[in-house]
């Protein structure tokens, strides 16, 4: 029962971005940042694994020893954590509590399997899985990675593959056609803007 | 589970907008269809009243006569009905099922008692409750109404109270708040929008 009507409340979202490898969730999560910088935070990855040329601290990843990473794993402190080719990457609890507390969005991109843990911790936020308008195309993506060896694609694509068929554990699917990037960046603010509208909400609490 | 990962549905929606009588129900349901014409149908409710100069059947109303109004109710062809000041105002099926049949997402403005009835027959819409800012917003635009008379006004007034109680019956709420009827609708439309993009979805039926 809502006592005043007239009350005006705004609890912020937690907006998980998730989706095949290669589907581009990280351009589209940055792209929903770009367009509405004061509304959104955008989680850092904390990784154990070097950092590539260009990648900068606390803006691409929290770069941190295998000892550091432990302590957060002891402690409870990350959301999330996964081994991905011998490092570690993991969410720390902290900075998506202090976005929440100051008002913004929190979006952060996890992969297929890292949802299915958060929607365990956090079933109110909001789950979104990214898809391309077809397989050929994610195969396609894959394939212009220039980073992987022709055995590592091999292994995405028969992940993605896998990936794709767990996409009925998602609240929305938005599709991220072949330059059409704007329009899925668009359905995510729809989404949120949607959540906001909610009579009945609840805060994200962790 | 989902078949295949890549068909692209669309179900067309239903949309109820509803609201304290005053709210700008009528105003903001076309300002919807007129942001996207071409994705948007606007029920037009049937009316044994008389036309006020000006109105036009088929578009302002259906103008019907009592017996016709009758002949409806008995075959079961209204979505829901009332009486109104005297006389009888409902919604005809027939129209939103074609509407829907055609793909477009059909847009409805209903009372709020008239929401609780469409809700048990159409759980699947979207029931979205306007309201203004404040309670002193809506008694100004109620006072605003030169066609009522002070009576009138006052039970209008009574009235409002009575339904802004409702409002957690809904699943949205959008405020319309003075001069930004823009707000308004761009919130419509993101409901509408995020809808579109649920995973999980069912065609409307009736």
């Amino acid at each position: 029962m809502l006592e005043d009507p007239y009350t005006s409340f705004r609890y912020p979202k937690l907006i998980i971005i998730s989706g095949p490898s290669g589907v581009g969730k990280d351009t589209i999560a940055r792209g929903v940042i770009g367009k509405r910088p004061d509304e959104f935070y955008f989680v850092v990855t904390a990784t154990t694994r070097p950092p590539r040329v260009g990648e900068v601290h606390g803006q691409d990843y929290f770069f941190v020893t295998h000892d550091q990473f432990a302590g957060m794993i002891e402690q409870g402190e990350l959301l999330e954590y996964a081994v991905v080719y011998n490092d570690y990457k993991g969410i720390p609890k902290q900075q998506v509590r202090d976005a929440l507390a100051s008002g913004k969005n929190v979006i952060m991109r996890v992969d297929v399997q890292g949802a299915a843990t958060v929607r365990k911790l956090l079933p109110n936020a909001l789950f979104i899985f990214l898809r391309t308008r077809s397989e050929e195309a994610l195969v396609r993506r894959l394939l212009e990675r220039k980073s992987e060896t022709p055995e590592g694609v091999k292994i995405r694509i028969a992940t993605a593959r896998e990936e794709m068929k767990r996409m009925d554990e998602f609240d929305f699917c938005v599709v991220n056609a072949d330059g059409q990037q704007d329009t899925a960046v668009a359905n995510i603010l729809a989404i949120v803007d949607a959540a906001h509208c909610r009579v009945h909400q609840q805060p994200i609490q962790l």
